[in-house]
């Protein structure tokens, strides 16, 4: 709990805006844990159990999942410090019934237990979306993924596109875009007509983005070949489709190559967003909502939101995720960036569970920042600034997503 | 208000010490604005307003200032969250006896009279540098300004030499040079005698600084060629009248083609402070004033002027002039770097309007951190607070840039 | 003292656990300083003031120490912002009887003769490491040193390679490989013979590291030459010793040529992590304990330290090691680093008489952030802060380092 009034206040307010979260893993046909397998098989603790000394053997499909949770409990002990741990400290009081001081391998048999009969509740999808305030949330699909047989107005569909711009060149990935456009994309003519075939399948199914990760030193040209190329159709795309165009970069995949599923990848704070001024510059009617890995390129990506019309901020990302850096980041752009441009935040969650604790550790940090640097000092009122709150953590998502 | 009678008292004294404004864009045969179209024609608001989604439209010279005042307040409440509106609404409360709470395309009308009216009076400049606090303000002239018509001693010039460094090979920049100084500047000898002629053109009128803009990957060398070269001839000069050099460094210009006057640069936080090693080691006797743009290279600065002599921090320049990082920046030096070698802030503006509230939010800061980091732990008095206030708010400007 | 009761109340307890400092300078034939010559000589002091206007005349050998120190007191004035004065007040006041408010030119010969007489002590050496809390204090050692006539356990020898590394083509060092282990280093083979011996020299007088400082463009790779060919020679050796390799990354040495012995090296912030990928992967059983130089280069660290299982964060190093960037720093890894594996502080001292003032300096921060992010908002007990508090200060260091 915070420690001063102004702040508890806000931040009590603030958690009554429902929320539409714009960027998760969420499977539409799966969304909840059915498991504390599934909680805790999310990636941040399998890498930090392993990075703390934990080997992979537990991680094999072979283990019997409470053998599993029982492993990551027993390292617990060695990453309690962390805001990852917090976020399950929070899942297990909330979700769980749990009432104790502290989770570690002692809990694990109760808790599984716990969470296998209070997940198996029917309606365990709607309580958990209704406890977190969650109305909507974005989803990431793969560009051969369906779309059917789930409510695409809850979970909004979302092209996600690195298969596309990175592994085009793998043939299995060219054998999945054929067979699901019907165009085997040989030259640049058949690849513009199976894009064109996704948007078309994306956009019927209630698609509201264009989303990819991108490494550090990605540099899209408007002439380019490889995989300059095809991130360049796709923003042509973007542009007729309607679509904003999720930009999350500065990714390095297989850093770690020894490392737990999810948890290979790392960064390199050299890379700027002047990689993208051609691309910003040459597609004006396209929104890029630009994630950033580091408060180094926070800072950049506070100026290139100012002076370009069609730069927008969008959430804390990956390990740029915790409160020291959060808060410096959105005290940045609360600062600097009109409120019109700022997606606050977003999940990245693969489980419904998630969402709570990371809005709550964002609205903490939120509240903290209204109080101090916008009402105390009178620069707007108690009023002025929840609606700035809630433009940033719902409004803006509807209107900059066309959401409803 | 800060919250803690410390910090209120402290800003209570700061800010009864006369400023001398080292930085500016003040135009000396017109230094106040003469309405709130020079206001908001400032280029944070025309670009913030511009970035929030106003056309160019308004901002056409053949509009009526009224309109494009009209326009660009209509956009305010897509921005009034940015320490920029804040500027804003301490003037109108200041100086256009605003006493609402918002502002908005509502008050356009009465706020434009109230400043035509107020801004008409007489004395209006005299009432604007009495109140603020400014005593001096340095000018950015361009090398063929005459430097004539106005008080050298309250407007102090400065030579400013980006034309001279990035634009020589323009037919219209060494034709201005030749009609100022009467050298056609051919080779590097002609060239030395015109960059001769300058300084003593200057230095005879009173300037006290020669300063410059730097892209993020300038190097400058002994024996380069081209800008590298200009650039050395300059810091020579420097060393031989006396004359302190503000290089101001990281910005790469017209990165949003499209963008509003002033409103298309940017920068890129791939710099780094050993680019000017050489220099710094060539020239002892120069006084280098540094400005950087990001937190990132504030954390060389530091760094390299606690140990350069002649290394000397200025300010809190552009896009790294918001309270976040300034507050992060302004800490770090006032804790590492020599206090006599610290310039604290400068206002960069072009109305001496924006005087007041540039400098007090810098003072806000300033109360704040000799409040938490200095008074409250016991390194030194309030008294001792004041006086390390002083210096860099005042003295150090007298004596770096010899002022009086 | 900090101002509210449950940060001082950490901050008591915390100064109770004894220290394990893993990182000095220390001569441990010569620990404590034995005069205000062998404090003010820290190269912190001789190049502020040389910084600060102090030409280098007072450093020269011929000088008289009284001298010496009245030269560099008498500039303090100009640098009593910084917290490298606030180490030194702290000294005079806690060692030294020091009962004033300023440390100037008018204490100094009273200061100085204080100094001397007690320092004079015969247990001076035990009165200063109870005060200060110290246990153990590792060293620095150059490759040739017999490590002979000190007591290991209580100086714990860590073997440096910066000279191995980066100037085995020097005849001299070459030299003095050849006299300290027998072998003409010549060939690979040669050379590795050689690095053995010196690790088991070291092991064998108790070493418990290996160390290294390297610049920012420093990439090692398995089948490098030259500087990148000895580093991988030195990690494996690691390996087969079972040594932490301790990694200070970042520094470019001789910046400013004409500065004071010491204080010529800065950094250039363009440096990554991912450069180190290769060795990381490489070495997955040596703990490489890393140290940065900036901010942005400490994200990459948690995040890295978070990924790997070998890599470990290890204090805040030189230029770092300022309150702004070690709290800002500091928080982010006990966020989102496993607690078992940060090493929260070293001196990096030459002289006993500093282990308490930095330590001081990290204690007053860690309390802090103990007290605003873990207690407070509920994370954890101030039982179990305070045990979290021990395990990065003191249980750590002995488990990672083997040490008793």
């Amino acid at each position: 709990m915070p420690s001063d009034q102004l702040t508890q206040d806000l931040l009590a307010e603030i958690s009554q805006i429902p929320l539409i979260d714009p960027h998760s893993h969420i499977d539409p046909h799966r969304p909840t844990a059915r498991s504390l397998d599934d909680i805790l098989g999310y990636h941040y603790y399998t890498e930090l159990a392993h990075s703390a000394g934990m080997d992979k053997a537990p991680l094999a499909a072979d283990v019997a999942p409470r053998e599993r949770v029982r492993a990551i409990l027993a390292h617990m002990d060695r990453f309690d410090n962390t805001v990852q741990y917090s976020w399950f400290l929070e899942i297990a009081r909330t979700f769980l019934s749990f009432q104790g001081e502290r989770l570690s391998a002692e809990v694990a048999d109760s808790l599984f237990d716990a969470a296998e009969r209070l997940m198996g509740q029917p309606d365990w999808e709607e309580q958990v979306l209704k406890r977190s305030g969650l109305e909507k949330v974005f989803l990431t699909n793969e560009f051969d993924d369906p779309l059917t047989g789930f409510d695409t107005n809850r979970y909004v569909p979302c092209l996600r596109t690195d298969a596309l711009v990175f592994q085009l060149d793998q043939p299995d990935v060219r054998k999945r875009l054929a067979k699901a456009t019907g165009v085997e994309a040989g030259d640049q003519v058949s690849l513009k007509k199976a894009i064109t075939k996704l948007f078309e399948h994306f956009t019927k199914h209630g698609a509201k983005a264009c989303a990819i990760s991108l490494p550090p030193d990605f540099q899209p040209q408007p002439s380019g070949s490889g995989p300059s190329q095809v991130f360049w159709l796709l923003a042509e795309h973007c542009r007729t489709f309607g679509l904003p165009f999720d930009l999350m970069i500065g990714v390095n995949r297989r850093v770690y190559r020894a490392g737990v599923y999810q948890g290979q990848d790392l960064f390199d704070q050299r890379t700027s967003l002047i990689q993208y001024a051609e691309l910003f510059n040459a597609f004006p009617e396209v929104t890029f909502c630009i994630s950033v890995l580091s408060s180094g390129q926070n800072q950049e990506l506070v100026s290139y939101s100012w002076i370009f019309p069609n730069v927008v901020t969008s959430g804390h990302w990956w390990y740029s995720n915790i409160p020291a850096y959060i808060e410096l980041d959105a005290r940045a752009r609360l600062q600097a960036v009109p409120k019109t441009k700022q997606i606050a935040y977003y999940s990245d969650m693969y489980k419904l569970e998630f969402g709570l604790p990371k809005f709550n550790m964002y609205r903490r940090i939120l509240a903290k920042i209204l109080a101090d640097d916008f009402v105390r000092p009178g620069v707007t009122t108690e009023k002025g600034a929840l609606e700035l709150a809630r433009l940033v953590l719902r409004d803006n998502v509807r209107r900059i997503f066309k959401v409803e």
